[in-house]
Parts: C-alpha cells; sequence; structure tokens
C-alpha cells in the first residue's frame, strides 16, 4: 500500500464537519445523508448562542471561526457551513483561510434558483441578517446579470419552526403575510434561505401553488458537497457512516423534533463548550 | 465631612447596574425610572447570546456571572437581574457571591402576587426556561404554603413583541391559546414573568378581563430596589441622573421599538464584548 493510497483512506475516513446556530442545519444533514450514504457526519449546532439571524456579521463571523476551529481540530476533512446566516455573513472571509475545503449554502441554491426560474423573477425569503447581506441577491446576479430578484425576512418562521407548529394556524398566517409580496412580484421560484424552513415545504407549497417551484438549499448544498468529494461521481455506498452531533448547549427539545421529522439517527450527542 | 459621609456621597454617584438577556430588561429600567428619578443606570443588553429562555441552567448561570463581573468592574453600586430567566436560573447561586447587593426579578413579583390573589390561585406565564424551574411556584409557596400557581410557558411571545405586534391578530390568537389554561383554572392573578410582556400588557388584560390583577415584575423589581436604596424612604429627585446602554452586539433594531414604547432616554450606546 503507498502513501497515497492510505491518504485516500484516511481522507474516506475523516468526518464531513457541519455546523449551525442551531438544530435547523440537521436538514443539511440528512441531504447530506441521502446524496453520500457512505460519510461520516460531524455536526455542531450553537445551541448556547441561537439564533444567529438576528446578530450582526462581526458577531456571526467570531462565531462561525470558534466553531468552524473545533471542527478542523476535530479531523473534519471539509465544513459545510449548513446555516444561511453564517453562509451570507462569514463564508466569504473565512472560507480561503482553512486547510480544507469551505462551502455554505448560499452560492448552490443561488444557482439551482437560477437554473430553475423561467420568467427571471426569483423570491427568497430567510433571516433577517441574511436579507440584509444581500447575499442571495448578489449571488443570483453574478449567475445571471437580469434576474429579478425579491427578497422577505421572515424573522418568526425560525420559533415557529422551532415550536412544532409546522402546520398550524398561526403558521400559515405568518407566512401568508411574508409571502404575500413575493406572489404580487410574480417570481416563479422561491428559495427557502434558512436551515430550517425545509420543514414547512408543504405549507410553503400550498400557499403557493404548483407554479412556483420551491428551491431547497440543505438539498443543492448536498449536491455541491458530493462535487467536490467525488468529482468523479463514484460514491461510495457502505462504510462507516455515522452521526455524531455536539450542541453547545444542553437543549435537546428541538433536536428530538428534527430528529423525528428528518428521518435520521444520531450515533452519539456530546455537550461541548466553543469560544475562549 | 466625616469618611461616612463620603462613602455616601460615592454611593449615590455609582450606577445601579441592570442586566438582561436583550432589550426587553429595559421595562425594569424605566419602572426604576420612575421610582427612584436621581439614579445613574449602566444597562448591559447580551444581545449577542439572547435569547435566554430556552436555554440551560448552566449556560445562563455562566452568561450572567460574566455580566455581573463586569457591571461590578464598571463600578456598578447593586446588580439588578432585569430578566426572569437569569433570575429564575443564576441569582440563587450568584447572589452572594458579589460584593455588591445583588437583586432579580422573582421575589418581588412573588411577593405581589400573593398581595394581590383573594382566591388563592395564581397564575405565572413566562419563558420555558423560567417555568421549567419552578422559580415563581418555590417563590409564592414560600411566602403562602396553600396558593395555587398554574404556571404555562410561552416561547413565542418574546419573538413576536421583539418584532413589534403588540396589538396584532397573529399576537392575540397565540395569546388567547397560552393564557386559555390559566383562565379555565380560575386564576385571579397573573404573573408577567418576562421582562418582554409588560409590553403585552394592554392586550393581555383585555383577553383575562379586569377581574384579574396583571403583576408586572418590572414595577415590583424598582420598588424592592428603592427598599434596599433608601430604607428610609427618602429618595433624592435630583441629581446626575442618566442611562448608559451596553450591548454585546450592535442590534438596533428593537432597542429603538423599546425606547420608544417605553419613552426612555439613552444616553450613550456602547457595544460591549462579555466573556473570555
Amino acid at each position: 500500500m503507498n502513501a497515497e493510497h492510505r491518504d485516500d483512506l484516511d481522507m474516506t475516513d475523516r468526518p464531513i464537519g457541519v455546523f449551525d446556530s442551531g438544530i435547523g442545519g440537521l436538514t443539511v444533514v440528512a441531504a447530506l445523508r441521502r446524496t453520500l450514504p457512505a460519510e461520516k457526519i460531524l455536526y455542531l449546532g450553537d445551541t448556547a448562542r441561537v439564533p444567529y439571524g438576528g446578530k450582526s456579521p462581526e458577531t456571526v463571523t467570531r462565531y462561525s471561526k470558534e466553531i468552524s476551529d473545533l471542527l478542523v481540530e476535530e479531523g473534519a476533512k471539509m465544513i459545510v457551513a449548513a446555516c444561511n446566516t453564517a453562509s451570507a455573513l462569514a463564508v466569504p472571509s473565512l472560507a480561503l483561510s482553512y486547510p480544507v475545503p469551505f462551502i455554505g449554502v448560499i452560492e448552490p441554491g443561488a444557482a439551482a434558483a437560477v437554473l430553475a426560474t423561467r420568467n427571471g423573477k426569483i423570491g427568497v425569503i430567510a433571516t433577517r441578517a441574511t436579507i440584509a447581506s444581500d447575499a442571495y441577491g448578489k449571488a443570483i446576479r453574478s449567475l445571471s446579470a437580469n434576474i429579478e430578484v425579491t427578497a422577505i425576512a421572515c424573522p418568526l418562521l425560525v420559533p415557529l419552526i422551532e415550536e412544532g407548529l409546522f402546520d398550524d394556524e398561526i403558521t400559515r398566517t405568518m407566512l401568508r403575510r411574508y409571502l404575500e409580496p413575493l406572489l404580487r412580484a410574480g417570481i416563479d421560484t422561491l428559495v427557502l434561505g434558512c436551515t430550517h424552513y425545509p420543514l414547512l415545504k408543504g405549507v410553503i407549497g400550498r400557499i403557493c401553488g404548483k407554479k412556483i417551484s420551491l428551491v431547497d438549499s440543505a438539498e443543492n448544498c448536498a449536491l455541491a458537497v458530493r462535487a467536490l468529494i467525488s468529482p468523479s461521481g463514484n460514491i461510495a455506498q457502505d462504510g462507516n457512516a455515522r452521526l455524531d452531533v455536539m450542541l453547545t448547549d444542553s437543549s435537546e427539545g428541538f433536536l428530538r423534533i428534527a430528529e423525528k421529522s428528518l428521518n435520521l439517527t444520531i450515533d452519539s450527542l456530546n455537550i461541548r463548550k466553543v469560544g475562549k
């Protein structure tokens, strides 16, 4: 066995590091599990400081760096920011400073939206911080300059989802209010720009109707990770797949909701302090 | 002028330190301003880690200790935990370890509720963490063993208030749902067990009706602070009153909502990192 071969084996055995402000990023883990069934995944949810969606770029970047440092220390072969707010605010400045590939959810989602639209009108829903950064707008316009992007901050959706109110009158009322300007703008494609939102796909789909394509950034991020891991398209089908979860605070309520809704098996759960 | 007199003057000139997970504690500041118009107030809102209401006792205690250390370093002559979650989870273990008086909002609120009830049935609404701690139940029963306490966690109220949806159909629907078991239990007194909730006093009062007394922990905490500062009841009416605000993240949206609704004047605003 030559050195190169050993390196390959070693890489295969190292986990993909995934992080989020909290539990929502498990939607990306579920997509990775379907797309790359043989991979080990090490997930960190920053539940001691959740949510990120209303915080400043400086604070979100500091938190993302502390977590990425930890994931690299723990042997991650790649870092995935499975949080739209961190992807929008921190990935651009952090991505090049790590010795492993570092990707977020914005570019894959933007690319999928540009492929999906037929009338050139894309809507984006996300947290206040993601919308304020205009990260999706910039990514979409860099791919196709003439697309019209309408973006709406939906700060109450994450709390509603974390309460498990997926198909509740209050959630439907709030969603109709948030989506109204997008429907009025005539969009044919809607980017779900927060990792929590795929849990509301059903309700959002019913409000938007069949003519609007929903772009799930979790799915598209998983496809981008697969392209990085195996440019050839050959994906291992077996292996020592496992999901190890670290949380920065012992907040298990929504973890159990997400585990069940996403049909995930968590092999270990640890509480881990992050930050100096 | 003797040494004792100089000490008194020095004490008068030092600020009352007030902290909260975010901006909600400004309801306590507004009550302090009305009760003690001549005092300087130094407020710290931990907006980089807000909210505390779903976090664990260990994490909330660690955050509260970091902030209290800072307030003492800055010369605070007293520390007020203007956050029900911190008061419930951290004040009992921290209060005795500081060289200055350290009080929370739970005991004053509990005492006022016990005085207010006529039928011995008290309701409490608060964050998930405050309710899980049973801090109000314990404080109320320690004053009067036979009182029946019904406590309901209302995790969505803080996000709704932070969006400024004070008198909105969604807030009313959510409140009717949260309050229904309390009304069914026949309470005649309701403790607003979160510093944000006084901002919903109008709507809550309309749902509860005039027969239920609302106990605002902010008001009662301010009275407890006055009793500590001036056991004699002599309160200075002029002085160098000012309000200096430190936030751990630059999140000004809700600060401006609160400043306006509470009719407060903020003399200085600084961003301050807390924690090692």
